[in-house]
């Protein structure tokens, strides 16, 4: 297949976002590898990002929670590596996402001291602790895996390994329905454009987005979950996105066999 | 030994308690058993927040993460279960204290569902999920000791045994030591006035509260570690619990003696 959504069509415009940015800006947050969209930044776009930062003495919350989830052809860039960063940076790692436990509800940040000492008062003054016994249990399973780095058996990259047939087979699956996957370049997430389907829903809810009333729709009658993808814009480009929805290929082989399954009989029909 | 404080000197004033209710007021937070107090409310005087409550359809959140630490002559009552109160109360239990776990940061509300499910939202929109492994392994601690309910191996009932054993301990170290230990009726942290000691800390910095003081000073030169009382009040209480300092007796026998061979070498001196 040729998918139709090439990631050039999902870049931020360097002078819309410099336009974004004044003597007030405190933080800006970024998301690499993004949910939803499955982008993977590349270290000029990052640069891009770091030059405003600097520019306007700004900080930097990036979150990198799928950092381990990039698929062949795209490279994970810290932006707290670019010269200038690591000060105005606090980047963001998840335990959940790096070791498939996303029921643990661990994670780390990293930045520098006089950073950090803030995010301890909040932690100190929220959540006091996190789990002790998972916290113990990470640690073992960082230790483990940074030895195994490179190797076959480092479930730092045997995952995405693995999940890339995964992502290939759901973009097989979706096409054959007559549905446009964005090919990610990590996560474990898949943007579908459902305009070819042409689903009338006009006899739902009409103050609801379209890929709203979509996935209950498919959820519905269909028996396929997936998220709309407006749940995660502002209501100014809900137009822009309302005909996307979002799939997750973080599943067994049987499952996905099962939505092709859904899919065929539901394009019969 | 006959302690020199008793429970009656730490009640809510009915006047003072009432005249703070008006038709502004929306909730109240109780905690029984108190920390840091210790003080087990009774029925009647829960009663009297309950009139209250009702009187003027105030919500209660009923603190009782300490509910299975009781001691003898005490009981422990829901205030949800008073006449009127259900549909008005969240009460507030913590798998951390009821199975001396306190890390692993679990616990439940309970309550009539029009309440939950508001802290339900907030939940699905802040912590969204609990650690997973920990719950399934606290519902069945559940389970287990709900079997073993009044029998001596019930974990809710054997570990206040054993801790009124290490209580009665405590209380009598600190009486040996000069302080005048205020008897908790539950809980595992034990009030103690350290008026008797005069101990002179006018040498350190005097902006801050004779609790704080005292607890830095005993920490750096005795090597023992408590509370400052302060810590928990109004700024216009500093005067009434700045002689306080507050205990905890969950602790190995041998640390209570530890504690016991640093107290006595101090009263020497």
């Amino acid at each position: 297949w040729q998918p139709t959504h090439l990631f050039a069509d999902w870049f931020l415009d360097p002078d819309e976002l410099a336009g974004k940015f004044n003597s007030k800006t405190k933080a800006i947050i970024i998301n690499t590898p993004n949910n939803p969209i499955g982008k993977v930044f590349t270290k000029d776009e990052l640069q891009m990002i770091a030059d405003l930062c600097i520019k306007h003495d700004t900080l930097c919350f990036s979150d990198e929670v799928y950092e381990w989830l990039v698929y062949r052809g795209h490279q994970h860039v810290k932006i707290a590596t670019l010269p200038g960063m690591w000060d105005r940076t606090v980047t963001i790692g998840s335990a959940g996402k790096t070791f498939s436990v996303t029921g643990w509800k661990l994670g780390w940040s990293i930045g520098p001291e006089q950073l950090m000492k803030h995010l301890q008062t909040v932690m100190q003054n929220s959540l006091y602790t996190c789990p002790t016994p998972l916290q113990e249990a990470v640690a073992q399973g960082l230790l483990l895996n940074y030895e195994l780095m490179d190797q076959p058996e480092c479930y730092f990259t045997s995952l995405a390994d693995e999940l890339e047939g995964k992502r290939d087979r759901l973009a097989d699956i979706v096409e054959e329905a007559g549905m446009t996957p964005v090919i990610p370049e990590g996560g474990y997430f898949m943007l579908v454009d459902v305009t070819a389907l042409n689903q009338d829903l006009s006899h739902m809810d009409e103050d609801e987005a379209y890929d709203y009333k979509f996935v209950k729709w498919m959820i519905k009658e269909k028996k396929l979950a997936a998220i709309p993808v407006t749940a995660f814009v502002g209501e100014e480009s809900t137009k822009d996105f309302e005909k996307y929805i979002r799939l997750c290929f973080i599943k067994q082989d049987s499952t996905l066999d099962a939505a092709r399954s859904i899919l065929k009989s539901w394009t019969k029909v």
